[in-house]
């Protein structure tokens, strides 16, 4: 199988970027995620990088000065772009070849990596220096809702009386999003305006939202598409799974609560969603995946067209996922900031190749580029809710601050930056790098409201 | 005003291209809507043209020859790519100049066309050897909900005891729908599987969808995009409409029922959406707007967000849709397609300007190319409701073919065939072309189901 663990995941492998070694960094030699970044000085046209420690390797550069070779030759090649698309698109054998090499060009200990590092050290760009993009043109962006225990704490505050669905555990629940509103960690995300409705009896009015909320998600980014009108089988899904990010799905709950019926969240999530800039590949995340939980006694049995022992056996990832707030008077106070979650991915209801396999199952394709969200992941204990809704409960359990302040939901200012990491004995900590935004307030004058 | 009528318009304007100038032609000169083609011959590249009579101008042969000057040479440049994206990010003016240079260049009295027109004659190229392809890349498209009438009917099956939710006459409802699947006139579309459940008693399948459907709608391109955070006012919503296209929304009826709560439809619209190959420019439409039909007796006032005085006064466009059935065995014994509504755009709830302008109301940012829906198009009679879904009464009442078959939903072979025109007395006829697409059952061996 093309993502089983290699020699490019053996945990003693050292970088001669000597960042790369320490224990806590995102960004051992094993993880090499793909990402496109501008460099400091005057030429700012996006260029693909590899993260390794506190550097990023400028992919172009590296291609230039003739360091790849074979299927690793053609995977840099597509490398040499303003996004990671063209990358996505080729196969897995070709994009693991490019892992090996890079592997090999950035280990301390490689007879090949000897003669060319100093060329590759030419190469590096500090992380501090460099500003990083969304790395993917995403075409098309759908957003699933795999967290059971999302699922049922959501429905139970919208629909206290039908709280789950009959259709959740036999369908992987998705939605379509927006692309065009992906936007990459750090921009600051405008407090949208919109249509709500406070009480049954009342009008809605046109205003700021008052319930702004984040959900913690992982982003799962296709790589080798399908044909419109062919099925991508469970058993050979993930083979088309590029890599995950981070991905905060930016909501607006009382623009949501009014206009989610019949056709479900519009303009509740299509002002923003954040990602992370890296992209962590399937392969780098293989020491991780293990089993996928059993169902709750009494659950229905996955239709067959969503089952693979395969994905049983290596469907669900062992990655953490924390979510940290700091109001804008804590960051003024230089307090640090408050965690307000930590979930993991693998306690998901459906997994990522049971998502894909759903979404293609009617025929529709996916492209290289295209983004899937996994849902608000959230678990069964209360720290593990992940988003302010769930943690909350709609506000009427407001959190307070280090600093004393309340939230029931996110107020101007208000900073959430995501943390996610694969971690377990005997491995090195694999991480995603950080997903932030931060609440600006106000509008430009002039709009009609 | 940019698009109000002008000598482009003038009803007694007659082209030396001699079908432009047949009554029933839908491209008389005062249309010359836009599309994408492939040239008969050895270059299959993809090229933009403006169709007149049975004829299309190859615009980048004539950009070539040195036709163009002033604002519509920058308009034409943007038409020497492979979708009209290029063109649709240029502003209005710039738009309207290349429809004056066109209409004159095509005029039978025009003596600026005189000299042009052996050199034009040489750049036209016949629809009947041409193949008309996808007129534009769409980054994101939204379906809206906008028929009154057929919002009530749907919501009475699928809610009998609550059809029109309370949210209708306030928000211009929409969802996300899925771009990758997008295909052009004359595509066969392959009848999607998916997972249903026939009754609430038993356990769902996945299968071949048994109530396959139409929708009628119509498309609305955007032109000019806007800012992520800053909405587009009312006032303006129409300067980032490019054109209007006719849109067949596919749709599975039983995957729908079972899948669409509570995120709304996902695989039962996302197998395939058809588009008609021309866009019709806003402002070919000019003479065909008109005043917005009065509200019913009761109905709230929309938001002030939502509402412009010359959007009451201009915002309805007087454009007839029409839907024709073939099933296989009709096409075969030469019988004509039967005619299965005609309904008309101009009586929606909701104005393209107010989808628009709802739509980045909370921020979100729209890109030229971007496509709208407007929902099915229905009426209040019988024969204007835009699907089967409404003229069956969820196949309650099924219809007799003239051969005598019934149809509930779309058998295979099934072909459904959509025109639009604009029609007044003292006016020309501006056609939409057709949209069309066959069933297509059956499906690749080897898929796990």
């Amino acid at each position: 199988m093309m993502l089983a663990v290699n020699q490019t995941h053996r945990p003693d492998l050292t970088s001669w970027v000597a960042s790369a070694n320490e224990p806590q960094t995102d960004f051992p030699i094993q993880n090499l995620p793909l990402g496109v970044f501008q460099r400091p000085g005057d030429d700012h046209s996006p260029r693909v990088g590899v993260a390794i420690g506190d550097q990023i390797v400028d992919m172009a550069a590296c291609l230039d000065a003739g360091l790849f070779d074979g299927p690793a030759l053609v995977a840099a090649e597509a490398c040499a772009a303003p996004t990671l698309n063209h990358l996505m698109s080729t196969d897995q054998a070709t994009q693991s070849a490019l892992r090996e090499q890079l592997s090999n060009l950035l280990r301390q200990d490689d007879q090949r990596s000897v003669g060319n590092q100093p060329l590759v050290a030419r190469f590096l760009v500090p992380m501090t220096e460099a500003t990083l993009l969304l790395p993917v043109a995403v075409g098309d962006y759908s957003d699933f809702y795999a967290s059971l225990e999302h699922a049922t704490n959501v429905g139970s505050m919208f629909r206290p009386d039908n709280p789950l669905l009959p259709n959740y555990k036999y369908v992987p629940i998705g939605y379509h999003g927006r692309a065009s509103s992906i936007v990459a960690s750090g921009t600051s995300i405008q407090r949208p305006h919109g249509q709500t409705r406070d009480q049954p009896a009342m009008e809605p009015t046109y205003g700021p939202c008052k319930a702004l909320d984040y959900e913690v998600e992982v982003g799962i980014f296709v790589g080798a598409g399908n044909m419109l009108g062919e099925p991508v089988p469970i058993a050979t899904a993930t083979e088309h799974i590029f890599g995950l990010c981070l991905l905060n799905d930016w909501s607006a709950r009382d623009i949501q609560s009014w206009e989610y019926q019949p056709l479900g969240p519009f303009l509740a999530k299509s002002f923003a969603t954040t990602l992370s800039p890296w992209v962590v590949t399937l392969e780098a995340l293989a020491p991780f995946r293990g089993p996928v939980a059993q169902r709750p006694l009494g659950d229905p049995r996955p239709l067959d067209y969503l089952t693979s022992p395969a994905d049983q056996q290596l469907g669900a990832i062992d990655l953490t996922l924390e979510v940290f707030l700091a109001s804008h008077r804590m960051r003024e106070a230089g307090q640090p900031s408050l965690r307000l979650s930590r979930s993991n991915f693998k306690k998901l209801y459906w997994t990522m190749a049971q998502m894909l396999t759903h979404h293609t199952s009617n025929g529709c394709n996916i492209r290289p580029g295209d983004l899937l969200g996994s849902g608000t992941v959230s678990g069964a204990a209360k720290d593990e809710r992940g988003c302010l809704l769930e943690l909350t409960w709609r506000g009427a359990e407001p959190l307070t601050l280090p600093d004393g302040e309340l939230r029931r939901f996110l107020e101007d200012g208000d900073e959430i930056v995501m943390h996610g990491y694969c971690e377990r004995p005997g491995t090195r900590r694999i991480g995603f790098g950080e997903c932030r935004g931060i609440i600006r307030g106000g509008r430009s004058v002039g709009y009609n409201c």
